[in-house]
């Protein structure tokens, strides 16, 4: 036996393994995740293991380690995240988005650590020695919202796409102001004496870290666009590109001490059309599978791991300061998404409704950033204590408010995401109002987003399209484009109704179609209809007359009328066209 | 700029990164590949950088880790060998595969061994002191034909399938014959004295490591077959139990030091069938298409690598042992392959030819395998000359024979692939003649390889496929699961047909079934072509018609008739329709 030797990969490949089993586990019953989010359930599995271990080594478990966390595990969800970001909510709202994520985190910082610096001064809590720099230190890391809480929560609610992107949006763009702050407040306590000029330093660094983590993922996305264009003839290494690019602009964020979360979502957001147009169809779908697989996994073992390193000895139990520490988290941020929608909704029409402030700042769930961040504090006295105040305001956040939003959103009946996708109408209205919109502007001299997004639309035909796009002959419309793969999407279900609709030893397999695809069938059916009068063969083909129609017309409602799916049944379509035949004959 | 923190994944990302790009380089001019193969001048980058490296450094560039190589960049190209791996010609061919790969393999050891301690006499050649123990250790790893080198060279040059079998497979399972043979020279080397147990319980261990990677393999196949029943509401880490299962089976063989290959391969090929008809289809394009990708990233890096770490000073030039090493394999292996395959020609009707044996022969390169073992060697004072010698007989395979390879098999006019998949036709027969054959050997008392494979299928279906496949109501005989992959495959080539024939613009798309998709369009020009007797209309009504029905009889005649696909010129098919309509009318 030569464990040695494999231990590295056998002990990654086992925990993945864990994870994925523990994944199945829960899906097997089908009520638990409805109840209670996976998150939790994770976390739990993450408990028991820790207390497994603890258990049997007499010694904590190992603790995430924070390297393992920021270079591997945070990239692949960052990824999916951004690569599947709905582009339009997402810029429409980036103002409020940006308001929440910088204003919002900065007031949530200074608010938790100036009011926990003012429970240090109670003396019957025996506190007196955190001082203010390092309550600012610690409110700096706990009051910035987590993607992969919130991500793990709100996938599963499914709320309204503008509340979704707010509240995760916030998440993701926040990054950059942890990073400065957490930065900035570690450097000072390492400072003999903090002058004036470093405070500037520091708010200066907020532009350079957020604005360069763009810069940095935009030039990489570009760069993985531009290498797309000339992989035709080795389909199989394309999907490579989309990660290999977006990982290298993480981790060059990273390596310049900028925002990599940033940088990793410009990235994604910059290449995806582009790459979408140059690779093959199965190569895409080979990177959103796995981008979603890889995502998916990194979420699970990061929960799994979060409870594994809550058990154990690094923690120091002063309740007053844990508990002010929940309390003040959820006063400050209640208190600024008010304060914030109020300054919003004054310059919008389409407000923010009392409901959906109320569920922002519910969302706001801490995670697993907080807990490396922790974990990376400079050695001092009280780091356990603050260890445990983090560990309980995140296990706080995602049992108690992870577990009751979904029942609050049902009281509330908050606005839900609509169901079906957009019909082409839908979308053709959409897109001339854009239009329009733009022209008003252009004509009105209001510089406003619809003009901003005509013109970058406008640069990204007249250049950005040539650079990158292999195939530039004639710019295809994107009414085209949506029509050719619904076509493809069309002949996919198609095929795969018809496939589970009979079964093997069925008549209309053994019957003169068996070999002809379905579209062949029913012409060739139509023809043998003028020629036979047997009444049994006649049978025989309008039954599989029946099922084929009525599947075309089943499939196919979403887009080729401007009806909601569902509203004529399908039934009695079937039943109209055989009475039609029946007419015919 | 904190470099230290990113090195190791972004060195590695950008290793990967390289090979990539060099990969685009080469397809970037289509006339290079076709003459060189891929892994020539994947070498000659890596020699390249090698040199760049030693230039700027002034010292050795570093060698490829042997840990790396067999941990981390081995298993993902034997799984992508074993998972794609054509089952039929491999097991019917399974005895002379393994003829070959054991007694062949132990006789090029023992014959280069034997002859280059020959030459090791000849007081000229200053090599008195290679022992014979040393130049068996030396004849165990290069005598071993490497998967990864013949994978690469055989795949461009498309031989029939008997021949890439018997040279692939035989490159394969050799690797159980080489592991014990390495390391019972290696434990020799280090022993005091070599008693005649030790010799017989060498002999005791082929079966032992062959046998058990196969066992271990096969469970942790079969275990993830079992996984995947469960799967159903999470497919989107299916894919991941395919990469976690056959991984860990490597590791674990490794572990107990077994044959990791044979044991990847034989979980492939055990879990393959199972876990394909468990998963769903955009899962198994996500699994075919990554495990390509990721064997070639592989592949890329090995070779790079293999390059890199030829350049330096790790090597001792004494040339008559050097070319007579390069020498003794050629020759050798000639050798074992003649008498072996008169051997094999007398118990088989379907012989194997002249011609097919001199590729055989010349078809055994050597490669990575045989590079990260010499590596491996423990330290002596004449390990420098070992790799002096291995470097040069890969090079010499990979450059020399793998380029003159492809000339011979034009010149000798070896048999080619096929390049068409058998139709249906061709398909039921074969099934029907296995069935016979195992009933006459059943009847004759005979028990070839059709009555075992007729008894494995038995219990396949009575057994294994009720635990291990998740819809197991009725069990689906092959020829319809052909079907329904038939037509699922048709449904999306007629979806893409269709979108590559009429551009945007085309009137098709303007016209009255623009939001149809084609199949509803032909049912419903049908009905319109009764309604409507306008000459313009109807006009309009048959170009479409004839397009459509032309498409469908072009995309669908590999398997509706028993034809070869081009036999019949589509373009009549669509006049020949077109005028029947006429006369209809």
């Amino acid at each position: 036996l030569d464990y040695q030797h494999v231990q590295v990969p056998f002990e990654i490949t086992l925990w993945i393994m864990l994870a994925s089993l523990a994944k199945i586990g829960f899906h097997l019953y089908n009520k638990l995740p409805s109840v209670v989010p996976e998150s939790c359930l994770l976390i739990f599995v993450g408990l028991i293991m820790g207390g497994i271990i603890y258990g049997l080594n007499d010694r904590s478990p190992p603790v995430m380690d924070s390297d393992i966390f920021f270079l591997y595990l945070l990239p692949p969800i960052v990824l999916d995240a951004g690569y599947f970001m709905p582009s339009r909510p997402f810029f429409e709202n980036i103002g409020t988005i940006l308001l929440y994520a910088v204003v919002g985190t900065i007031w949530n910082v200074f608010g938790i650590s100036f009011s926990l610096y003012g429970i240090c001064q109670v003396r019957a809590f025996q506190l007196q020695d955190v001082s203010l720099l390092h309550n600012l230190l610690f409110g700096s890391l706990i009051a910035a919202v987590d993607p992969v809480a919130v991500l793990a929560v709100f996938e599963e609610i499914h709320v309204n796409e503008k509340l979704h992107i707010l509240v995760f949006g916030e998440s993701l763009l926040n990054d950059a102001v942890t990073v400065v702050l957490y930065k900035l407040f570690r450097s000072f306590c390492e400072m003999p004496t903090i002058k004036s000029v470093d405070v500037f330093a520091g708010v200066g660094k907020f532009f350079v870290v957020g604005l360069g983590g763009v810069l940095v993922g935009l030039s990489f996305g570009f760069t993985a666009a531009f290498t797309t264009r000339f992989t035709k003839d080795i389909r199989v290494i394309e999907p490579l590109f989309v990660f290999l690019y977006s990982y290298l602009s993480y981790l060059t964020a990273e390596m310049f001490h900028l925002s990599g979360i940033v940088a990793i979502i410009a990235c994604a957001m910059g290449m995806k059309r582009y790459v979408e147009a140059n690779i093959s169809l199965k190569s895409h779908t080979t990177v959103k599978y796995f981008m979603k697989m890889w995502s998916s996994v990194s979420d699970t073992l990061i929960f799994i791991f979060l409870g594994v390193s809550t058990i154990g000895e690094n923690h120091e139990w002063n309740w007053p300061y844990i508990c002010f520490t929940v309390i003040f988290c959820l006063v400050w941020r209640a208190l600024g998404v008010l304060v914030l929608t109020f300054f919003v909704n004054r310059f919008h029409v389409n407000t923010i409704t009392s409901k959906d402030q109320f569920i922002i700042a519910y969302g706001g769930l801490r995670g697993a950033i907080c807990f490396s961040l922790v974990f990376l504090l400079p050695e001092f006295h009280r780091k356990k204590l603050f260890i445990a105040a983090t560990t309980v305001v995140i296990l706080f956040t995602v049992f108690v408010q992870g577990m009751t939003i979904r029942p609050l959103v049902d009281l509330l009946a908050v606005k839900r995401k609509r169901e079906s996708a957009p019909t082409v109408g839908e979308q053709i209205h959409i897109r001339f109002l854009d239009h329009l919109l733009a022209g008003i502007e252009d004509i009105s001299g209001h510089w406003g987003q619809y003009y901003w997004k005509d013109k970058l639309e406008y640069f990204n035909s007249k250049y950005l399209q040539k650079i990158l796009l292999r195939e530039y002959d004639q710019p295809k419309s994107s009414i085209v484009l949506l029509y050719e793969k619904l076509e493809r999407k069309h002949a996919i279900e198609l095929a795969e109704a018809g496939q589970l609709g009979h079964g093997p030893a069925h008549p209309s397999l053994l019957g003169p179609g068996f070999l002809c695809s379905s579209n062949d069938r029913t012409v060739r059916t139509n023809q043998k209809l003028e020629d036979t009068q047997n009444p049994d063969v006649l049978d025989n083909m309008q039954e599989i007359l029946a099922r084929n129609l009525y599947r075309i017309r089943r499939t196919g409602p979403a887009y080729n009328r401007h009806t909601l799916p569902g509203e004529s049944e399908p039934s009695e379509h079937a039943k109209e066209i055989l009475i039609l035949r029946h007419k015919g004959l």
